[in-house]
């Protein structure tokens, strides 16, 4: 019942502190091309993927990510674009909605199901990525800050309104492996696996999933109020309430809307 | 340059038709804890996954899901659920409200950045499932369709507020496995990656990124106009402007909406 693959999935650990060591030109095909064998919505591909090289970039990219340097110290740094734009261009360039509107068919603006469809694209493409890259022994971690100031970001990529944040994902060798010793502590498989219906989260199911991080979260003495805090107070204090998520709800909702918004098709 | 990981991420295809062999409970076992040990923002785990078991609403969901009856032959169905709604439980439930309010911390409902967390957090599971069920030779198949008919999907598996669909995946063992000699024509590696900004798609980008994909298509005779239309054509006749994505973009709106609907919080 184990086989490699199987292995490499259950060690994946998030890198944040990456080696100078770079990636090669090869290496790096193959992590784009496995990649690209991403399940996609009717082989449609909708999404695009960023190359982030130039370190200027990187270090602004780095700051508007809430602050994170390691975001412009990693060796590869790939924004997934969920990205309807190529196809919208596509049936106007290709002349299908020209052709459609002669037998009264009518034309339409990508809407809310096109940018699910799309992020979930880019999203199932980064974790192939992620995964490519771990069996070559490169490191990597999603950075979810990306949601955060939508109008800058798409200022500094020139995004068109039909090709949208999915995720931000960086790569590199790791600096140490010591920390590949220690994977992040999961909730049981039957916290999480409901059958055939949504249960409820009592205060006893919550204990039941999140207890074994809680009691890492108190080994290492990082609970709140001198550790006397439980793992609800540590989230809700230091992420729920924070300025960063209030900033990326914020920018998320703008990154819908901007999307939405009606205009002449 | 190779290993078996890569080998079989760039194999991988989806498998819509499955034979009769059910997954045994060990390999099942396997498959879902490679899953949870996807990465997830903040090590929150913001999804649930319900396995859909029940015979009678595997076959509702592919009724719902636009009529496809493969989705009840299905050995496992998992429909990945983008969960917030647990830890507003525990927030409230443990206390840390209650705390938060007397230091003058104000409480917030999730918004629309927590909603993309929690749906990148289920995809990027979904991923991790599918490569761990392929590396038992399980086929799978993402069912984008999930995206129609939000109230009666929320209905169904009782949803509450702020736990809501991310993506649906139906897992079993191939029918068949010639279809696996044929894998999918993907775009090249160049036409999808891009550096440092969005480069825009021209006609003959486009060309470039689908011409492949639409040689197959003509080969098989599929194209639209008796195969002498492109592949524009092809997907704006039968997806762009098909009812099913009418109403998953009526839909998509729906489950994006109720999420974001204001409630005393």
């Amino acid at each position: 019942m184990e086989n490699s693959t199987i292995d490499l999935l259950m060690k994946r650990r998030s890198t944040r502190s990456f080696s100078e060591q770079q990636v090669d030109a090869e290496t790096k095909l193959r992590i784009q091309e496995a990649t690209l064998r991403a399940p996609t919505a009717g082989n449609q591909v909708f999404y695009s993927i960023i190359d982030v090289t130039d370190q200027k970039t990187k270090e602004k990219l780095a700051t508007l990510c809430d602050n994170q340097p390691m975001i412009a110290k990693a060796q590869m740094v790939w924004l997934f674009v969920a990205d309807v734009q190529k196809w919208e261009n596509l049936y106007h360039l290709a002349g299908s909605v020209e052709l459609g509107k002669k037998s009264g068919i009518e034309e339409r603006n990508p809407g809310a199901g096109d940018l699910f469809l799309a992020q979930d694209d880019a999203l199932i493409a980064a974790q192939n990525a992620v995964i490519a890259a771990q069996s070559f022994g490169i490191g990597s971690c999603y950075i979810g800050d990306i949601l955060e100031n939508h109008e800058d970001i798409i200022e500094l990529f020139s995004l068109p309104k039909y090709a949208t944040i999915a995720t931000l994902v960086i790569f590199g060798y790791p600096k140490s492996t010591s920390d590949l010793a220690y994977p992040a502590i999961r909730p049981p498989v039957d916290s999480v696996f409901m059958e055939n219906r949504y249960e409820d989260y009592t205060l006893e199911r919550l204990h039941y999933t999140y207890g074994k991080q809680e009691e890492r979260l108190r080994e290492k003495n990082a609970l709140p109020f001198d550790n006397t805090g439980n793992i609800s107070d540590y989230y809700y204090f230091r992420k729920h309430t924070s300025d960063f998520m209030k900033e990326m709800n914020r920018s998320s909702a703008l990154l819908y809307e901007r999307w939405m918004k009606e205009e002449t098709p």
